[in-house]
């Protein structure tokens, strides 16, 4: 574009354009694109922080490549807002994250521009080499560019993707968006080692000057010639592979300003004229442009909406599952020195502030790394201790081997808390918690728990962490108990609401409070049935065999995946059972919406219900 | 003991005893284990190279500390016959592996000095942190090792595990015992970059004369004093800081000859001196003291019973389930260039070794990284190519989240090829393949097909391939196909052998000849019945429920844990389904007998049949 011109992107051909801007109107387009971002998220809430940090190198690399034929992988999709703005996205982006909307991650079936699906930390890495690698055996000269987080690094799979990607002979190149936080602040001694990268400026140059002075070593004074001569080849090597990366088989560029978009661009540049694996490091403010977050950049990872004035973000509920169970922890934590407390990353998020606050030396934030998270608590519970491992449904899913080889096999006894389990709505398929169940039930020595509501979730932690051996977890739902249902009788083990029905309905969990309004619905029609609420659902008990075994027919809702269910469970024993459990894929969307959807809306198991009064 | 005594194993009190030996009675001792070691596995089958490596080592351990009281917790525990042997088991030693006898792998309810249990790759970094972090909590200055193969690092769980203990301020000490092995030759970058300090025999010398040499910058020549002045910080900490371990954290010691006890002693002795995470480089030399082993430790790694004078090993045999499938796929790929094969550290184990040498190009091996392998198969598969991951069962464990989320929610086609499916025998409760099925059906998007033999194995390899989207896979038992029943009407589906009966057995894989044998003892007695033989187990199509559900009843029996099992999904819809699965976890033993103690004998079969015709 010649002169300067305010760049449109409605007008832009999209992302091929943006090759044709200036550097000035590159920083004017950064300016709005963070405008957007700070408006959309305020209203649908989503990822903040992370999506302002990276609007400048987001504009580099489609600048520097050329998407969809070079491809670009982001690492949980945290930070492809942009990219999403800049690749055909722009009309849709206020409906981000909204029923029908653009998913708030990156999606093959969304955009050709989205190379691999994200949600998941740590598997860009893998991912990018498998495209790359592809490319290579096609003869392809193309690039593929993975975007990770240094957050990404707490994750073992980064570095078995590394160790393969290092000697691959690819073009890979893996940029390492580093700011210092993965969800919360980071944590480990990866992280403090990459941070010592970040600072170091003058790598290069000390690189530098520090190889030519070996070369001229014969001139050097005495004493330190006898010790570089000696050894000149180990201290070349020392120094010449003085990042891990290279000690990994990369090149390495870095580290770049992130907000200076002429230096990455230089960067990327250079990393693309390479033709081998290289890491660039760049260095990025999480939060960037907007004071709130900057200031904040933890409370403004994922957010709900918020008021853009004063940015009060409302991540932690007081009021919800995740805080319940913190604070009851607390109060069992207070009592008993066995306990500890396991977090992968998400200390807010599960609601272990509080635990991390009142027993510092009890309490591990282990980063995101949920299958060193289980076979730790597995060590610790060798000792005696009590692990408590807050973990979400979706993630745990990471921890399969370690659950069966390091706790199962010698029945040691740790508690799961399950957070964020069945459907949770906007984050999609990649987040929503109905594989636990299949996935847990398939392990010897387990027990699950799944209350109903927040004085059942005080009950049954209390019973999980009173429990002598095995795993033993307890499984509820994100955000706030909304149930209506009379809080009588509460348990740990069931209750039967008896109306005289030939008709047995079995829920548990927040489902139970559906199934009540669904009878109510039912009340007027003259349709009466039984509820059997579980607590704990597994593994079943021969009397809850019979008791379900002696109706005419038990219908179970549930929220969670069909194959592995609870109804299989009871199936395999019991003639009588249908089973309404999830069908597949849960897409993004509100959470009522999403459960009428998958048929467990009290309107819909009213329908199911009359369906089998009337036939 | 004073004056040279040969050390009787036999009247010692181990380990305690171990400490009263003088140099040259431990030399006597570990020729005495080695021959022990030879002379045991060369009849029981077992892992034989990597425990003739680590007796030394072994040795120096148990003098060093005082096991149960520190715990020493072995990786993989292919290595740890020596510490069986010198903690109280040598009398059953001969057992290793055997029907009854002990365990060929860590087992803490084996022995008190079995500190956590092994037999999965990469876990004991995370389990020795939890051991040592309770140590802390309660107050002991006791001490936990870690003893790991640098094969093991090849596994992210390792560095999830590092990055947490190198900041834990535990007195943890990591034994990387370095042989350039894992099981086959180790891969990678990491394994290159390990291999780098093996040989930096200089490595602490050299560290301490430049340091010294930097302190003293202002004597030395002028080339070289401006750059180190500029930059003294800088370059110190590289130099400081050279190991990557050291990067994370760690103290490290070494590398050390692991095959001088006294040099293992002295720096095993610094380590537990240190009060900190140290990182203890230990080389030795896989197979050491046995010709054959020493030659050639990747067929030595675990095998079965083999001739001492030769060392002939049988560990890749040329007909089994394996090599079938190896050499099919082999053919397959001849004629389609899409096809790209992955193994996770088990080339010969998998079969996979004539398709390595035909196509390197398209042939990778990953290490010990299931994860990665099942994320690189992802990305490979969105560019069009045709993945197969050989992998056993037992591992296949490790990927479940990158199999839900890398590959299924895209429904991208990749092909599992699952090896060791079912019961595997000797390796015990840690290996058993009975989880993949229930771990599988809980994901959507995929196909599951079991061969019953060696013809049916090759066309349910070729329809996998064939297949267009999702997880296809294929799962077969270890070892031999030796059905003997007609293999006519072979196919991928199903086979309904109609006898007339009202009674239907339903089974797949190499149970199907088990059955058959069942069906023989009871014709007789006049017990007739119909079987069906599934191929293609999952997803079931409805012409099979109908089947199914057409019978009086229907038993299945299944080489799978029972929950999630096949027989679960037909219960789901028929209401005459009765299964006989695996109950929980499974002891070490013999196939044979273990199939019979889990109700899956021809025999067992039989009874299980006559209850229903009889009752």
């Amino acid at each position: 574009m010649s002169d300067f011109e305010i760049p449109d992107l409605k007008k832009m051909k999209l992302p091929a354009d943006l090759k044709k801007l200036d550097q000035k109107q590159c920083e004017v387009l950064c300016a709005e694109i963070r405008q957007l971002l700070i408006d959309t998220v305020s209203k649908n809430g989503g990822h903040l922080a992370s999506n302002l940090g990276t609007v400048e190198l987001t504009l580099a690399i489609h600048r520097v490549f050329d998407s969809p034929k070079d491809k670009i992988v982001w690492d949980v999709g945290h930070q492809s807002y942009t990219h999403k703005i800049l690749t055909g996205r722009l009309e849709r982006f206020g409906t981000i994250r909204l029923e029908n909307g653009l998913s708030g991650f990156c999606r093959p079936d969304e955009s050709v521009h989205d190379a691999f699906i994200s949600g998941h930390s740590s598997n860009s890495v893998s991912a990018g080499l498998g495209i790359a690698t592809a490319m290579k055996l096609s003869g392809s000269k193309r690039h593929t560019v993975v975007v990770l987080g240094d957050g990404a690094f707490t994750g073992g799979l980064v570095y078995e993707g590394l160790n393969n990607a290092g000697k691959s002979e690819t073009n890979l190149i893996i940029i390492l968006n580093h700011n210092e936080m993965s969800i919360s602040k980071n944590v480990g001694s990866i992280a403090k080692y990459l941070s010592t990268l970040r600072t170091k400026e003058s790598y290069h140059k000390t690189k530098n000057v520090v190889e030519k002075a070996l070369d001229k070593t014969p001139l050097v004074g005495k004493p330190i010639i006898r010790a570089v001569k000696a050894s000149k080849k180990a201290v070349k090597n020392v120094m010449l592979n003085s990042t891990m990366f290279e000690d990994l088989g990369f090149a390495f560029i870095g580290p770049l300003d992130g907000h200076d978009s002429e230096a990455l661009e230089n960067g990327l540049n250079a990393a693309k004229a390479l033709g081998k694996p290289v890491v660039v490091h760049v260095n990025t403010i999480k939060g960037k442009g907007y004071a709130p977050a900057e200031e904040n950049p933890g409370e403004f990872h994922g957010v709900g909406s918020f008021e853009i004035a004063t940015g009060n973000p409302d991540v932690v509920l007081p009021d919800s599952y995740s805080s319940v169970f913190g604070k009851e922890l607390l109060a069992l934590a207070n009592k008993d020195s066995r306990i500890v407390a396991v977090t992968a990353a998400m200390k807010y998020g599960t609601g272990l502030q509080y635990f991390a606050k009142a027993h510092a030396d009890r309490f591990f934030d282990v980063g995101i790394a949920e299958e060193h998270a289980v076979t730790f608590c597995a060590g610790l519970a060798s000792m005696g201790m009590v692990p408590v491992f807050a973990v979400y449904s979706t993630f745990l899913q990471r921890s399969y081997d370690q659950l069966i080889h390091d706790l199962s096999i010698c029945g040691t006894h740790t508690v799961l808390c399950i957070d964020r389990a069945g459907i949770v709505g906007e984050d999609g398929e990649t987040h929503q918690g109905i594989f636990d169940i299949p996935m847990l039930t398939s392990i010897p020595n387990t027990t699950i728990y799944s209350p109903s509501c927040y004085e059942e979730l005080r009950l049954c932690l209390r019973a999980a962490v009173a429990s002598r051996s095995g795993i033993t977890a307890v499984r509820y739902p994100k955000g706030r108990d909304n149930s209506l249902f009379e809080k009588t009788d509460l348990n740990t083990a069931y209750t039967l609401r008896r109306n005289g029905g030939r008709l047995l309905v079995v829920c548990y969990g927040r489902l139970y409070d559906n199934v009540m309004k669904a009878a109510e619905l039912l009340h007027n029609e003259g349709i009466v049935f039984d509820v059997l609420k579980l607590v704990k659902i597994f593994p079943v008990e021969k009397e809850l065999y019979e008791l379900v075994g002696s109706y005419d027919r038990a219908l179970f809702f549930e929220e969670c995946y069909r194959y592995g269910s609870i109804a299989e469970k009871y199936s395999a024993v019991c003639r009588n059972v249908s089973s309404y459990a999830i069908d597949g894929f849960v897409r993004h969307g509100s959470p009522s919406v999403l459960l009428d959807e998958c048929g467990l809306s009290p309107e819909k198991i009213a329908d199911r219900i009359r369906e089998h009064c009337n036939g």
